[in-house]
């Protein structure tokens, strides 16, 4: 039906997370009639991510520069490091502005069901990091899922168990659990609330 | 936070329909993980669609040829042409297999509100090709919206109005309304259900 370049092009953006066959055919159509402003940009801007992104070898972050900007950034506390999934995580965390230290991604979270073991993950590099000394805390900014948690648990241990030359092991602590800002507590499921009720705080 | 190149990704991503920042940011994630088999083939399939891909300057369909394959196509009925909106209805129409006439694209339908006046539809160039003669019946395939409507009332008196070198104006049809098949009737709205109760038919 469509033109064989067009069928590929709804082929591909069809597999991007949150567009369907037919935002597809949608968006392809969209680039197609703004060629100057939005398809030729986005062939351009493609091809500069694929040319100069790399991850990190220091933490797994995204970026042009290898170590990235934030480990290579000597305004950021380098004793003080943030373990996240991934750098979706990363990003979030920045834009809130509420960190300083530094990162470590992980790639993912532990799962028996999706096969995914430690060795799946950056857990070793994370481990080698602490070994080598300088690093006071380690802030686990998992996921408050099974997985998450196990994770979590996961590398809390292997943390505790990983010697530290000369120095005491870094202290092992998660982000706080309760009510989202903003969230309506007719939404929020048991567990949340749970939790909230638990840690309340003086007011 | 991400680097420029990221962000201007993420940033052009957004603009796609059906897309909103936090996807779009997704989706830049998911196409830098996906490199070989996503980003660059991506990356490959706009750039042949800019290259190649052209409007045609029969029927306004988008395409390699132009004129396209469907205009050139010896064994489509060339004495039918359906008018639709966009080249999305065409493609929707194409996979429906049942239409074995040509087309013509409007770009879009009148709209007071939006500043879109006859000529900024292709309706010229579609009396043109009535004018040539050859064309038997123009089916009218536009939305049935009020914007939609007022554009084929304007469609029909255009049509009705152009003369035809030696033959009779075409006649002029819309497609059926009533209940969508597969549809229920709970969900549907009363228009709709007016129009398929006073069109309906011995079962």
């Amino acid at each position: 039906m469509a033109s064989n370049e067009i069928e590929q092009l709804i082929r591909l953006l069809a597999r991007l997370p949150g567009l369907g066959p037919r935002s597809a055919r949608r968006a392809a159509l969209h680039l197609i009639r703004h060629r100057e402003t939005l398809l030729d940009p986005l062939s351009q801007a493609l091809n500069d991510t694929a040319q100069s992104v790399r991850e990190c070898r220091v933490c797994g972050n995204l970026d042009t520069a290898d170590p990235c900007g934030i480990c290579m950034d000597p305004r950021r506390n380098r004793s003080v490091v943030c373990v996240v999934e991934g750098v979706a995580d990363l990003w979030a965390l920045e834009r809130a502005g509420s960190f300083d230290g530094i990162y470590h991604v992980l790639g993912g979270v532990l799962s028996a069901l999706d096969g995914r073991g430690p060795e799946d993950l950056r857990i070793a590099q994370l481990t080698e990091r602490v070994a080598a000394g300088g690093i006071e805390e380690v802030i686990l900014a998992i996921s408050a899922t099974v997985d998450g948690q196990t994770t979590a648990h996961y590398i809390a241990d292997r943390i505790a168990k990983t010697p530290v030359s000369g120095e005491q092991a870094p202290k092992v602590t998660r982000l706080a659990h309760g009510v989202p800002v903003g969230g309506e507590l007719d939404y929020l499921d048991d567990g949340t609330l749970l939790t909230a009720m638990k840690a309340r705080l003086p007011a």
